[in-house]
């Protein structure tokens, strides 16, 4: 039997002399999975995962561990859980643990009500397709205290596996029509590439909006009309998505921008999906989580009665970080009650979201109350980890900005900064004759050079001839610091060696000043 | 403002006069997803649902309680979970448990094991795309011990949020081509729905071969054969999906009819799916399990090395049942190496799977050992699951078979009876006179009187002018009893209604008669 490999198939001679081809080969895998891109593990990533099993095995490379800045993974970077929230799963997971007098009593009540709530009081069996009917009931008692009384219903929401689910749900309900009528769907850029991937897998039409770096990332509403009205020559525009906080961008949106969003959403028939997961991480106090529905509620029966708006939440960010738990909801409004029995069906499919994840999101959105025993200890934990956040939020910019070439917006909210970085016309070329995106051999230099592992750009989208990368905020302090240290020598050693006439604006002195405020 | 809805969308007149219409209606929804059905949680449970309410809230109904058989959900029906499986997922949890004393040493271990292959050792945090690699290594090491030595490498291996999203992934890999040259998936009718679901959804053409009810729901590969000469005129066969033991048929199939199968998809090109949740349910005392992996084996390295076959496993079944945590694991074979690239690609999309999920997959794969301390009390749960569950397999077989009208295969494996119900013409008629399928109406009539929830043949699919319902094998034997000897009284009188004349072939005494033994 011998193999060899076309383009198209590989081929096995098979003794009798007849050839059998692999029947799933690049040549006949779905064009649509082939096409979609997912940068937020990419090429780099793998790369960063060779490298540290290399490192491990004694390989020599010129630094001693990689440092991940490149997912939303907070425990991974050494966040601690929340104590009370593993509490709850735990009892939930090991009932017997119910008896047990080193678990306080309100993580047994909450336990206890959840067990209720399932089939069999077991964390093991099916729940209902839209979640369990107690943690539904108090997400949606969440949403309205924190909307300041904006009526929540709980048949409105639908708990999932993390946001990303609810996310590619709705959009594949959206996704309709052939040619200049198939859905158009408007998305930020720089945008979270799960948008990009999961439009490109339905082959839905990709609108991109660009955020305005020069105004700290801001929406403007000219931009959504330029595009709107530019895409409808092709398609079909049926959905707005919108990111707040912002990933990558970090931005947090004013009320006066949402409301223009929504206005505009409603003029134009939009159905509005917002991606609220961040709602927990604004670190300046000049800005303000404003929930897109409490601001369309606020502009008017009108508004708030007939704008369809789907918005997300998850247990993986916030102050838990609870990502390996994929839990999530969503709250649908205005959605029409026959393609609502048609979304139960479609999550049906899947049976039911992860019911321990439902169970960690029960603890987030109905945390202990002031009277409860678990109080002190459960505020004290989710003010360090924010408070630590909004630090390194802060000292991530400072920093960035004392770097020749590097130029960031103020980190508002979520977790990432997304800096444009100065490539020099000669590294460009350079990154062009290796057919490579000129921020992807940045990171992949910077990588190969300090461990330092970041998204390039070009995953996330960015205006043409601009260079960004997204970082994470979430490695130690300490740790955070050495990155931006070995991150501004590299980019300094990049500068001179693509661009060894030109003057830097800042000098060394610069970082070292604005580090000593954060030592 | 006023509302009113037309078929195409529920329009809205503004106060401006102008309309504004609902972007998601039933006419701009995803026609595929409008085209999905998924009967196991279909209008029967909704239904179901309903009227479990309506007896909490106090309304009369001919029963007391819902008895739902509807669905393989071990733990809403009473079932325990297995204590060393929760032990582990709890420590995990809650690793301040490690340091106590209530738990078992060899529990603590896995545990370990486990955290130590997670970022930061928590559970919260994301795991690879393939899943945590410590757990990926169990799963090889466990498929190997099955197969009696044959190889597994942990590179195949992919762990999965349940069983359902491995299935879903592999067949959106292989859908591709446009009309004549579109992916032909074959699948067994009666199926479990999700493949009919899945293909449909993703507009791949699903190409039916049917069981052979009259051999005990048997495959014969000249059905097979037969299938896939007939669709190979309109589109292109690629897959073919196989689920051993069967749902809802509960079949299991011979090694001899798994070398047939392999044969021919050996020959034909066909990327072979085996749908294996049910491995360790095999009640029957002439049927054993074998793997369609083991199989390939030992039909020698042409076929070893060159069949596509994914496999796939979950949490769900077994005799852990666990459900709700959504854990599962497939192994695929033989996997162009770009193709597989691509593959880690698409699930990196959605992260990770749940990481308990994971957790409690480990479990499954890799239980205590002879020596330690919780090897004793495993696998007295362990059998005393499986060993009821043999126990109702046997007596759901009988019992139904003394009815008149009603003829049950045996239930060698799985969870599920899926007997054939003789509906007399008039029956017939009055159901399409209601615009339902007879067995639709059968068991919606079943509901309503009883109180017994089962699914209708309709749903998996079945020769045309048979009728069928299938149900589960899950609630206590006490309850199995009486739904049985109600569902009895129903078919009975559900005969007198329909088809006065007839004599009935069996008595209620022959019922009764073969009641004793299960006493």
């Amino acid at each position: 039997m011998a193999r060899f490999s076309t383009a198209e198939a590989t081929v096995v001679l098979r003794e009798n002399g007849k050839t059998r081809e692999k029947t799933l080969t690049m040549g006949t895998l779905n064009p649509q999975v082939k096409a979609v891109e997912y940068a937020v593990r990419g090429p780099i990533v793998t790369k960063a995962g060779d490298i540290e099993r290399g490192l491990q095995q004694g390989q020599k490379h010129p630094f001693t561990e990689v440092i991940k800045a490149n997912i939303g993974d907070s425990h991974a970077m050494g966040q601690k859980p929340i104590t009370f929230l593993r509490q709850v799963v735990a009892l939930c997971s090991f009932p017997e643990l119910l008896d047990s007098s080193s678990f306080p009593e309100d993580a047994k009540q909450r336990a206890r009500r959840i067990l209720q709530g399932c089939g069999g009081q077991s964390l093991g069996s099916y729940s209902a397709s839209q979640g369990v009917d107690c943690i539904r009931q108090d997400v949606a008692v969440y949403i309205e205290q924190r909307d300041k009384g904006v009526p929540a219903d709980w048949d409105n929401i639908y708990l999932t596996t993390g946001a990303s689910d609810g996310i590619v749900s709705i959009l594949k309900m959206l996704v309709s029509g052939q040619g200049r009528s198939r859905s158009g769907v408007m998305i930020p850029i720089p945008q979270y590439p799960l948008y990009s991937a999961a439009i490109s897998e339905m082959e839905a039409v990709q609108i991109n909006y660009y955020l305005d770096e020069d105004n700290c990332w801001a929406l403007d509403i000219n931009e959504l009309h330029r595009a709107y009205q530019a895409a409808k020559e092709h398609c079909h525009p049926r959905v707005i998505c919108i990111i707040n906080p912002g990933n990558p961008t970090g931005q947090v949106q004013s009320k006066k921008c949402i409301e223009e969003v929504l206005h505009f959403a409603y003029e134009e028939n939009l159905f509005v999906m917002s991606d609220e997961v961040y709602q927990d991480n604004v670190y300046s106090p000049d800005c303000q989580f404003h929930s897109f529905k409490k601001v369309l509620y606020e502009m008017g029966p009108e508004y708030f009665n007939t704008v369809e708006l789907a918005s997300f939440h998850s247990t993986s960010k916030g102050y838990s970080g609870e990502c390996g738990f994929r839990g999530g909801y969503m709250e649908v409004l205005n959605l029409d009650l026959e393609v609502k029995a048609q979304l139960v069906k479609l999550l049906s499919i899947r049976l039911c979201p992860p019911v321990s994840g439902q169970a960690a999101m029960d603890v987030i959105v109905n945390p202990p109350l002031p009277h409860e025993p678990s109080y002190l200890q459960f505020h004290k934990e989710k003010s360090a980890v924010l408070g630590a956040l909004a630090e390194k939020a802060q000292m991530t910019e400072q920093i960035l900005n004392t770097v020749p070439g590097i130029k960031c917006n103020p980190v508002q909210g979520a977790m990432y900064a997304f800096p444009r970085i100065f490539i020099p016309p000669r590294a460009v070329e350079a990154a062009m004759s290796l057919g490579m995106s000129p921020d992807m051999m940045y990171c992949l230099r910077l990588l190969e050079e300090t461990g330092i592992c970041l998204v390039p750009g070009s995953g996330f989208g960015q205006r043409e001839g601009t260079y960004h990368f997204r970082m994470t905020i979430l490695p130690t302090t300490e740790k955070l610091k050495v990155l931006l240290e070995k991150l501004r020598d590299f980019h300094i050693k990049f500068l001179k060696e693509y661009a060894p006439l030109e003057e830097p604006k800042r000098s060394e002195d610069d970082t070292q000043e604005a580090l000593k405020q954060f030592r």
